[in-house]
């Protein structure tokens, strides 16, 4: 039976891995005994999209063609949407035949890239902190990962600092290329920390690349949620412009993580093969939504959805972070994006408390997680699951909050974690 | 300057592949002098979904939750009534939970299980004609494919026959199976062949996976439209169970090819692995349109809607099949789905006619295509493309043809495939 049995068994690329961060927190939730939980750990919106988009939505659903396969690059109203909406930052007339493909998610879009050009053994580096898929993304297609280090300031548990006060080391980032460097993922607006990447440091990672010949995978779902100046990296010359794919999302743009509508942008070279890795992956993206993502696209501009995006939320990061004055509780200021990093070295966890061995066994921002979910009701991620276990000290006293809520649930968090104050010494 | 542009080279997995039938057919359609086009090509519906689908659709799109992210195994509304759907033919409650899993429609479901067992080497059994896309996904999880010819009656040139008469030789199956077999994919009811495996076929592909617990997929993407008796693989014995992952497509339940919603039914010793590969691949898959099928699948049944399904689609294949028995040519009488294949040797293509080199170079089926689109504006599918070179001069006298259109387009087809009569000697 041992031989039969053993027929069954799964491929090594999803065996064996430890219980990931979604499921630890949700679970806790659910298990709290302070119902209604406030869930700030997974970026999901509180609020629904914008009515002009709910409304296309609800209009291409009564047309035949809106309902079955799309071209599996898209449909082509969506790609000019999106062709025209980034002419502008590009500079340039972008082409929405060669220079935009549609994917179900950004996820499926990042994946579609590593499929496209990533072989057994290829190396890709990627900063620390990290989003999660990336990893299991890129070892999916076979590549080894190199780890950068993002590094926060050093008095970060004494002080409130901005985000992009995080740096990376350059000498650090130069010492990780090697021969086999076939790519680098950057993310900006980052998440966990917030930071929006400078035009000087861009330019420090472009060097890199140009003289290495290395494709960058600019992650910037989060490019319409900036309280700094915001630079493409793809637009900074034309030679990067040639090595660059950038990662867009309707579900950051439009508030609806649930449609999964991505798209990527990059020279016609490259986007080629990601689309041929896309068409066997899931052939096709979903259709009404795409069509009403790109009536969004159409209107956004003149509903003035943007810059009352911005607006928005940015009102709810500054509404959320008084608390964090209020408890004395440095945070990280963010630069872009709807997550907090806060620091709570100052929170002492009772020595005895009872953890679950799965969060016993974690570092220390697992068990302020667990408590706080257990003891204040409030959910929030933490951030050391996005760093390799080598480098997890550093965020080990950091949790990681989405602001992305209704207002009175932001309020009511607040009110919970006033219960921090008889932890704080 | 080579050694930099090597560096920006695809992966083999996506490289140097030739033009795809989907591609050629349309742009073929694109560029003949004939338009409209009638479009018989694609299997996409010419018609929309059933309108308490469609009132779901945008009711729930006023829903926060539903524009949200969706567990990555799934909606729990839509597991359970998929569970609730499938549990009579089952013959016992099937466990939400564990047992049903949601995919980013079926294909993407496909890949997750190729991706969940398949190591590179492991061989996957197909029969040939297959779907295209299971190809590139068992390459993708670095699968061997072994296939396994499905064949045509004798005189499939000269009278019209069952589509229950295309056989498999089990004792070319049989020789099929090596230490390395890891997988078969079967499809029931076939596309594009329209055959619904019987009882006594599947008892057969089932005893010799038993004998080597193989893994079987079975893709019943086309299971709510049969015209003869239609058995469940998974549903023949508990030991079967253990062994078969059985796929489903709200695209083809729902006529929305357009919504990315499928799902795959398993036992939860396969299909945990099966989610774990799905995550990684597009974290979830689209929340409002799952839940619009939810409430499809709670109300299909009491509004008749599967039985009606049945029936049209029944009435427009012998709508449509009146023409071949006009013309005098043979056709496979489908037993299930909605693809004709007919054989069309009696038509004598001119000796002389223009075909692009691209067409030229392919079995006499890719020109029977081209020749359809250009001199009578009816596109059809060359199945050679689903049979490896060296069977694939066993169906280059077919065509196949979606009936999944409108009656009056059906009835515009026909008028058209009368030109083909002074073609017919």
């Amino acid at each position: 039976m041992a031989a039969t049995t053993k027929k069954l068994q799964p491929a090594a690329r999803v065996h064996g891995q430890r219980q990931d961060v979604w499921t630890i927190v949700n679970e806790a939730a659910a298990a709290s005994p302070k119902q209604p939980i406030v869930n700030m750990g997974q970026g999901f919106f509180g609020y629904n999209p914008p009515k002009f988009v709910l409304d296309a939505a609800k209009e291409v659903l009564d047309r035949v063609e809106c309902n079955q396969y799309s071209p599996t690059k898209g449909r082509p109203r969506l790609r000019k949407a999106i062709a025209d909406a980034y002419t502008p930052f590009w500079g340039r007339q972008l082409n929405p035949e060669t220079e935009v493909t549609v994917t179900s998610g950004a996820n499926e879009g990042m994946l579609s890239v590593f499929m496209a050009f990533i072989e057994p053994g290829d190396e890709v580096i990627v900063f620390e902190p990290f989003f999660d898929q990336y990893i299991s993304n890129i070892e999916m297609a076979g590549g080894k990962i190199v780890y950068v280090p993002m590094h926060p300031p050093s008095d970060g548990a004494e002080r409130t600092s901005s985000a992009g006060e995080w740096t990376v080391n350059f000498d650090e980032l130069a010492s990780a290329v090697t021969p086999r460097t076939k790519m680098i993922v950057i993310n900006t607006p980052h998440n966990p920390v917030g930071k929006v990447f400078s035009k000087e440091e861009l330019l420090k990672i472009a060097d890199i690349c140009v003289q290495n010949q290395i494709i960058i995978l600019s992650d910037e779902v989060y490019d319409r949620l900036y309280y700094s100046p915001f630079t493409r990296i793809a637009t900074l010359s034309p030679e990067l412009e040639k090595l660059t794919i950038t990662v867009g999302s309707a579900g950051k743009n439009f508030y609806a993580t649930g449609w999964r509508v991505g798209w990527l942008i990059g020279p016609p070279e490259l986007l080629q093969h990601v689309s041929a890795a896309h068409t066997r992956i899931c052939y096709s993206s979903v259709s009404p939504l795409q069509e009403a993502c790109a009536i969004g696209f159409e209107k956004a501009e003149k509903e003035g959805f943007w810059d009352e995006s911005i607006k928005e939320m940015k009102g709810k990061l500054d509404r959320f972070n008084e608390i964090w004055k209020e408890l004395d509780i440095p945070y990280s200021e963010p630069e872009g994006g709807y997550f907090v990093l806060a620091n709570l070295s100052k929170v002492k966890l009772p020595a005895d408390y009872p953890f679950p061995p799965h969060v016993a066994s974690r570092p220390r921002d697992f068990k302020l997680s667990w408590f706080l979910i257990q003891e204040l009701g409030v959910a929030a991620i933490p951030p050391t699951e996005f760093y390799t276990d080598a480098n997890a000290t550093i965020v080990e006293d950091y949790l990681r909050f989405a602001v992305c809520k209704p207002d009175d649930v932001l309020e009511t968090a607040k009110e919970r974690l006033r219960g921090l104050k008889k932890f704080i010494q």
